[in-house]
């Protein structure tokens, strides 16, 4: 599975909105094509995000590369790889550099990135544990492997064998809808529960490890992640299972203290109130909270796993010594 | 709202599988439309299916009434009140009684039951609270004011308000369907959340209770309820939050010594990996695992609320002396 295709001058996605019902590759034209392709979600998670943003402006730009630059990272705002991409590619055009050699190179790295970070947690892992997953931070939001499931697919491909849970992860169903898929394709024994159920599969002794991705990651570890992720890390400390937070060294912010200075973005209603914007499930009256993102409490990671390394508490110490 | 009507010989259900889009009452022809109500959660919530249980086998036990007995319990193993109601009708056959009149005492006693369990849990809460409630066990799940919600109705009903957050509860999503619908038809303030944000809620200090049902108590306490309980109950313990179980003091079965002798129905995966068999949320070939419910260890029981009054830990002690 590649969800970004570059071949033979050609810039190919994998259209994430039409999954897991229909796998569909589009071909991008031009930028237009690409702000949509970000924009209605087509293409997601951070890295790929900006890994597809790279290939979008060094092939699309036009004539005015910073008004091509200006429009492409206007599609997700908050998405800091996608800006960060493509500010990448306008400093080699500014120096004269082939821009397609810079998006691969930003491809690649991503690439090295996810393979470090998969090594890493894979240490922790033993073959045949059971590992408890939410939300996706796999190949799709990647450019290989992932982040969250990084160890998984590493780990399949170097035969080993997971028997992975996945919590669906409402309201979106990312987990269902992406990371059962994607673990399905790559012929790990998969098994697809309500967010809900997490307690009881660890109960039964069915989970060794909890893996997740993260948004951003707090000076003292408190790490904000796809709603959902602090009650599994409760869970999982109940039962005491090891809870671990996967994602690139660039993720973790220093100039954000503490989990209570992360703002929580709040998402429609609709997304819990229908079933896709189509069928009701409550009345249309009925009040809503949809936060996105949840703040995982440091006390509850058993440790961080990154491209430099793993980190263990006390975070706020052992996350900057990973650089030294 | 009535959900379960006795009218001229005739008996009615509200169809809670069409709410809250459409409220249909539906009749009840023979003891297979009865056991199909039941199995396709048409009427649903412990006392409700007793109450049910009761007037389906006095009106359609045919010339077998230990035999249509059976059948009916075994649409719903899981739920004791089921075969208890449906074991009061035929002692009431084998000792000539009416069987008719047995059905609507077993109504009247349920009402009775649920506005004691509301008073007892009322007189833990205070004007202003905020309340976590999961499933639904209210007027739709019993006779009147509920179990679980029964405390929040006849709260209402006295003049008091309450800032209720209710679990969706998946996959079947009756928090979404019936509580927040319940609640809102009763002027109640409510907000619709997904399963995964309660820990969200709970840690920014809105909850200071939760409120759920109980499908079995064992004689320790344990308590098997909707899939996703024991996650509300550890969550409650992480965040320092009461924790209460309602229920009619039926519902205790001393003769379940812990609550791992409780058997756990697994439900169709297509409830998850569909929504409403419609749109597929997986791939079709994706295994899941759909337990209906799950153990909460009496550990995490703040206090379980009866209509004999309310008991405290050590709950092997004090249920038993309920009685006394």
């Amino acid at each position: 599975m590649q969800n970004i295709r570059f071949e033979n001058g050609r810039l190919f996605i994998l259209d994430q909105t039409q999954l897991p019902e229909k796998e569909e590759y589009i071909e991008m034209h031009n930028i237009e094509d690409c702000f949509y392709a970000i924009k209605i979600l087509q293409v997601r998670g951070a890295p790929a995000i900006g890994i597809f943003a790279g290939y979008a402006l060094a092939l699309f730009h036009g004539n005015n590369i910073q008004k091509a630059k200006t429009y492409l990272d206007s599609a997700r705002p908050t998405a800091v790889n996608l800006s960060w991409a493509t500010e990448r590619i306008v400093q080699a055009f500014n120096n004269g550099k082939n821009l397609i050699d810079e998006a691969v190179s930003i491809h690649n790295e991503d690439m090295e990135m996810c393979r470090k970070i998969s090594e890493y947690g894979l240490s922790l892992l033993k073959d045949g544990d059971g590992i408890l997953t939410h939300c996706n931070a796999g190949e799709l939001a990647t450019s290989k492997y992932g982040t969250g499931l990084g160890p998984l697919i590493l780990g399949k491909e170097k035969g080993l064998n997971f028997h992975v849970f996945c919590d669906e992860t409402r309201p979106l169903l990312q987990g269902a809808r992406l990371t059962a898929y994607e673990l399905e394709k790559c012929g790990t024994d998969v098994t697809l529960i309500c967010d809900n159920m997490a307690s009881l599969v660890m109960k039964k002794g069915l989970i060794n490890a909890v893996l997740v991705g993260c948004d951003r990651v707090a000076a003292n570890g408190d790490t904000a992640n796809k709603i959902g992720t602090s009650g599994a890390a409760i869970l999982a400390k109940h039962y005491g299972i090891p809870f671990y937070v996967l994602g690139p060294y660039s993720t973790i912010d220093f100039q954000t203290l503490t989990g209570d200075d992360i703002v929580i973005e709040e998402r429609d209603a609709d997304e819990i109130k229908t079933m896709f914007y189509e069928k009701p499930t409550a009345l249309p009256e009925t009040k809503c909270f949809n936060p996105a993102f949840d703040v995982t409490d440091n006390s509850l990671i058993t440790a961080i796993i990154t491209d430099k390394g793993i980190a263990y508490p006390p975070f706020n110490k052992s996350l900057k010594e990973l650089l030294v």
